[in-house]
């Protein structure tokens, strides 16, 4: 079943995510593995709406996270990785039904990586130093806020008040 | 600015809650407090989200939680609990403009204790056997799952397994 548009912006603007990592990896030329990621996860007694996110998007994979050896509840994640998927389908989709909360700044700069993904500088130097600069800049409406250390994510305990704060 | 309401239809499956806390009250007849509050908590940073959240309900106030205590991040918090406001606003938002994800359930069983209230049923003993009986099953749809202790919200460590496993 498709969802109305506007009802996955608001669901995406709360649950979503956008993300670009940059991990080390010897085969690559540049020895840098730049990838964007699109993805929300959720508890799996959540995953009817999960598929028909996936329906709705026209792309994704959805995987199980057992979290087993965390203690934790198990998850469902619905992940989009491919670039071309992410530029014709994931980035049209919230061009059109806007995002309104601060993860529209986030999708912004999702935007601005996408772009250097698609004129292939992810291989090269030039392209992934701009591509740490966007992450830096992404990193700042994350959960842990681009902010001191001792302010992090929603709910999670700091290190004790006096330990990391700044002098 | 008003929002979409489908857009808020899908925020509120993924940010809201719908909750009934029945308190211990000295001075109140039965000697309990029962309360309804629909609310949405969001960090501190997302306050101009929730500014037209609260214009679009046309109801509802915000704190501000500074959390510093915990050492967590300052969170903003849109709260309704006037019976009157739910019945004539936030109840009939989400009738119109429909819940998709598990959370439509704890709502259908939060419209329920509503009537209850409306009927002033909550201020004898049989109204309140039947709020508890709903909160039971609105549990079951809440972080913690109704489920065994050691199966807990997302993200929250459980006791180690065995420790609180079922015999």
């Amino acid at each position: 079943m498709k969802l109305p548009p506007d009802y996955v912006a608001g669901f995406v603007d709360g649950e979503g995510s956008f993300s670009l990592t940059i991990a080390k990896h010897k085969e690559k030329k540049s020895g840098l593995d730049p990838r964007l990621t699109f993805a929300i996860e959720l508890r799996d007694d959540d995953l009817e709406i999960l598929l028909a996110l996936q329906e709705t998007f026209e792309c994704g994979r959805i995987y199980h996270l057992s979290y087993e050896r965390y203690g934790w509840f198990p998850h469902v994640i619905l992940k989009v990785s491919s670039i071309d998927e992410l530029c014709t389908k994931i980035i049209p989709f919230f061009r059109k039904h806007v995002l309104r909360a601060k993860k529209r700044k986030s999708f912004e700069l999702f935007c601005r990586a996408a772009e250097i993904f698609v004129s292939k500088k992810h291989l090269v130097k030039e392209g992934i130093d701009q591509l740490y600069l966007i992450q830096s800049q992404m990193n700042k409406y994350s959960k842990k806020g681009g902010i001191p250390s001792f302010r992090q994510g929603a709910g999670k305990p700091r290190a004790r008040r006096g330990e990391n704060s700044p002098k």
